[in-house]
């Protein structure tokens, strides 16, 4: 695809997360037929997907791993040559790691809806010749695991060794060895669950209230140079308490105080160094992150439900047939709890699947992943070198 | 004092919780001094505080139970003969009830900064003729149990048989017993801490933000008639994610929907019934609470740390000179957690103090005190029949 077709289908503000190393693929309809038709019944005339891929294909097309993400990060999970920047799972992807680029070639996807170069709200509606927004289809984690597929399609490549996921992207992992049991050797799910908690879809559906409150969302149909960002803040807020874990931040913060230089003595300014931070890391997110797309992924969580393939848990779990799953949890884990990474690993173990069950006792909460290495590296290195 | 004060200190639609069974008095100054001088430098020409009480007073005064409550209920804690409407903690304060008014003379106050009859921002400020709004000086946990402390003087009660709280009542309980320790025989404290963790503030911090980002709410100085009401119930629904315990909602609610018939087909509108339990709730306390009080009360209990009394948290604990201590935890509670009693407990053990700690194991999270008559009402029973 050509940079001045994507700059047709994107306006120049929303190339977010595009740099020289994220590649695109268009999909047209399901597999030649006409739209791309979606799990709650909305049609995509077309779908770009955007990815990025490190390691080099195997001549029988055999050694492809799929990544998908969870619901913030770009496609760019590790540097790469064409972007040096490192990727949000920089510490897990690369030679010699344990996703080792010398022996696998690993692709990850920013998932349908959202706003980093694939297809979502904030893409033109070429009925309409504007952003989508809320007149965007309903999308649901089958549909990102699905677009993912499509993409293996276009590249040619039939089978997977191994689907992976943490959080959202567990959840699309999930969905996607449910879809197609046959495509793939091995899954990696992380933190994930198969359907969220009444505990999880409130902190969800509050943080889209927040975004919906803001006066400058105007039910979806936003301008760009406008868009509600004070809204987004405070929802990205909320999200980041939920990543994280209690006992972490006591012995990060405790109760530290902000310096007297930071503070502008305005009525209930932040004082807390616990305030700061999560003011420092949402404003890093803010900007960079369409609200609409925030809204459809979230709500697309709080929608999956393994349960939905099969009228149970364990019977939709049943028509995975994986070689091997890992299924890791952590057991600060607030919104995805231990429990539910269990559900998984034990309805696998119940279709007769081979099942590692990895509980890791990090302090950092839903986030682990993304931080703990010394966790994560060793169990997923080893479950490679076995597979 | 006559209704008629009563009615120009507050404008009538900031007689909120007010009804024919509070009661107020109006304390001037410091025991006779001029003003009331508050912890952080505030003063206030002259403050009212509503109270409710049960029982008699017996004829040497050495039965008085005063109860600080949480941030939200009104001083009626039980129904009375002016008030027959059951109160917040009607299942624990009557005639043979745990709290026995046939033995005890019971006082609930709102606390000084509130909105139910108590002087708060939404008061007269008496330089301007107008509500404070965020003029009204900074208030702490200490200044609400110095106020307390008033009322009884007020009344004529040197010596209380107890003081009891939970919550954000719990930590005035604790100010008071360590304020004035030799004025106090007894000591229930359930659900408080010595001082707040770092996830307590961030998510008392982001209610804050959220009810300050609504633009109604206009640095404090709304008008009565377009109250930041999005804001607060925004932050409502937060503060009831927060108060209620995940596994309690999982075996409720589960992922149950709403039925049609309640939905508008608005984009992003409320589908499970978790939401709809939230929005219920949030609903019938938005209006009946002023923004301002929501502020000051929220931020005092960041604040409040007891090694502000002696430099640590078990100095300020060893100035609690009671005859005995009641702690009382509740495992599921994330906002108060269980360490935090424990924590109590043991600060006053090491102080040589008497103390009794339940862990109570509910369900229901923080919010067990209000709910969790079962496992409640025996506890504190029992106590005060060994008092």
């Amino acid at each position: 695809m050509s940079p001045a077709k994507i700059d047709q289908l994107y306006p120049s503000r929303t190339r977010r997360g595009v740099t020289p190393a994220t590649r695109f693929a268009t999909l047209i309809g399901d597999y030649g037929t006409s739209d791309f038709v979606m799990k709650r019944g909305g049609r995509l005339p077309e779908v770009t997907i955007a990815y990025e891929s490190w390691g080099s294909l195997s001549p029988n097309y055999d050694n492809a791993i799929l990544i998908f993400t969870g619901l913030s990060p770009t496609a760019h999970a590790a540097s790469n040559a064409e972007n040096p920047e490192p990727g949000w799972w920089e510490f897990m992807i690369g030679p010699g790691k344990a996703i080792d680029t010398d022996r696998f070639y690993v692709i990850c996807v920013n998932s349908l809806g959202g706003c980093f170069g694939s297809t979502g709200p904030e893409s033109i509606n070429p009925a309409t010749g504007k952003s989508y927004g809320t007149d965007f289809p309903e999308v649901t984690i089958e549909d990102m695991a699905k677009a993912g597929h499509h993409l293996l399609h276009e590249l040619g490549i039939d089978h997977l060794h191994a689907v992976v996921g943490p959080s959202m992207g567990g959840m699309t992992a999930l969905a996607y060895a449910l879809q197609y049991p046959d495509e793939c050797d091995y899954l990696i799910s992380i933190s994930a669950a198969t359907r969220a908690l009444p505990f999880t879809i409130a902190m969800r559906s509050l943080q889209r209230e927040i975004i919906r409150c803001d006066p400058n969302w105007k039910e979806g149909h936003y301008h760009s140079d406008e868009e509600p960002l004070s809204g987004m803040l405070l929802a990205r807020k909320l999200g980041l308490v939920s990543y994280r874990a209690a006992e972490e931040w006591h012995q990060r913060f405790d109760r530290a105080r902000v310096t007297k230089e930071r503070r502008q003595g305005k009525p209930f300014e932040i004082e807390f160094e616990v305030e700061s931070y999560l003011d420092y890391n949402a404003n890093k997110f803010v900007g960079n992150f369409d609200a609409n797309s925030y809204l459809y992924m979230s709500r697309a969580m709080d929608w999956f439900d393994v349960a939905d393939h099969g009228g149970s848990v364990n019977a939709g779990l049943a028509k995975i047939h994986v070689n091997k799953a890992l299924i890791i949890g952590v057991t600060t884990d607030i919104l995805f709890p231990i429990e539910q990474q269990q559900e998984i690993a034990e309805g696998l173990i119940k279709a007769g699947r081979n099942v590692e069950f990895v509980s890791i006792d990090s302090i950092n909460g839903h986030d682990a992943f993304l931080v703990d290495r010394e966790h994560f590296s060793p169990v997923i290195a080893d479950f490679f070198s076995q597979s």
